[in-house]
This record gives C-alpha cells, structure tokens and sequence, in this order.
C-alpha cells in the first residue's frame, strides 16, 4: 500500500511540473482517455470527456505566461485501480509582469491502467483569502 | 450496473435533501465516519475528518435561513465500492428575506460500507456566472 500511495504522489506531482511547464503534451501523457473523465477549472463549467478537457488545457496554457506551484498534499487514499488525492495548491500567476498569489483546493482521482496512474478527475477551485472566523459568520458560506 | 448508479444516485439525491432541510440528524446518516472523509466547501478551507466535517454542517445550517438545490447529475461512475458522481448545484438560498441564485459545481465521492452508500467526499465550488466568452479570454483561468 506504502508503494501505491507513493506511485499516486508521484503521478500527482506530475500533474503540477506539467500544468508549471505549460506542456500539453506532458499533460496529455498524464490523463486517461477514458469517456468519463473530467476537469473542472476553478470558476468555469466542467469539462468531460478528453476532447473538451485537453480544450481547457490549451486555453489555459496559452493565456498563462508563467505559474508556479507548491503543493501540500493533505492525503492520499488508494482503492483498488482508483486513487484519491487532496491538495493545497499555492499558485503564483505572472499577469502584466507582477506575480500574484493565489490558493486553490484540488481534488484530484487517478485511475490505474496498465500500470500507470492516470488522472480522471481534476476539480480545483479557489480558497479564499479571508479569515475563518469571517468565513464561519457568512450566511451563505456554502 | 445500473442498479448501482441508481443507488448512487439516489444516495446523492438524499445528500441534497438533508442540506435542503438543515438536517445535521439527516447529513449525518448520509456520511461515512471513515477518517479519510473530507469536505471543500466553495472557498472554505478542507475539512478532514468527521468532526471537522460535521461542524462544517454546523455552522452552514446554523447561518442558512433557506436554501432549495436543483441539483443536474453529469455522470456517475463506479468503481467497486466507490462512486464518483458530478453535478451542477442550482441554488437558491434566502439572504434578508430575499432569494440569491448561485451555481456550485460539486464533485461527490460515495463509498458503499454494509451495502449503503455514504459519502466520503464532497467538493463544492462556485461557477462564475459570466459568459463562457469571457472565461476563455482571461490570462488566469485557472
């Protein structure tokens, strides 16, 4: 199980050096291509299926002129061909030659096939900046 | 199969009926106590764990004076014990006697313990409202 978890980790850092490289061919290499794959960006419609999430890729790479990554793992579970991973992404963006901060909660699912781990779901969404105490008196925090 | 992507669904229909009704008896039925539970709610920080989960509820239902979910189910998929369901979250919750319409993207995680399906996962996340156009024109969509 130790083995497992780290080849999930492994795959899961793979998955932020590519999104840093800004590489959809390195990105294309990390996904399945199976039907019931999906991404949802943080703010956008959900993609499903490859075509429509390697789409969002593309879009992303080509509007972003820099981003680097750290990301603090908070677990991984394994079951069976399926692994589960939730991420703390500390996100710097170049925009307009200032780098800007930002985190973003990432839920990431690997599905094993023929040996590789492969991401089939990524939903990452923005954590916002405020205080929990602010967060927990919001009338709508959901 | 379909037995069992009706039983998810299902599963995943009764998690927005308790959240409707502001039921922490009703959630709590609905969850696994696994200790690799965890819960994102949009713009929160994870919460892991049942405890952390629960008070999440918590303080949500306590400062939620109304809230309705049309809730559209993307795709189920099943993997052994597991389920992974998407949906588009159509909410309406009451603020100062008003209703506010939102849009959250919510990937659910559902494991089947003792032949019920419980959740383990819930990540929820806002969809901008603004036209499809204008996401795909911003640097930063990520």
């Amino acid at each position: 199980m130790e083995n497992t978890i780290e080849a999930v980790r492994l795959a899961n850092d793979a998955f932020y050096q590519a999104f840093e490289n800004l590489d959809i061919q390195e990105m294309e290499g990390l996904w399945s291509k199976k039907d019931y794959i999906k991404c949802v960006h943080p703010g956008w419609e959900a993609r499903l299926g490859w075509k429509e999430v390697r789409d969002s890729w593309v879009v992303i790479f080509n509007h972003t002129y820099g981003i680097k990554f750290e990301v603090d793992v908070l677990d991984i579970t394994i079951h069976g061909e399926w692994g589960w991973a939730l991420c703390v992404e500390r996100i710097s963006t170049q925009n307009e030659g200032k780098w800007v901060k930002g985190k973003v909660i990432g839920t990431n699912l690997f599905e094993r096939q023929d040996g590789q781990w492969l991401l089939i779901h990524h939903h990452g969404s923005p954590q916002l900046m405020f205080e929990e105490k602010n967060l927990e008196d919001s009338p709508n925090g959901h």
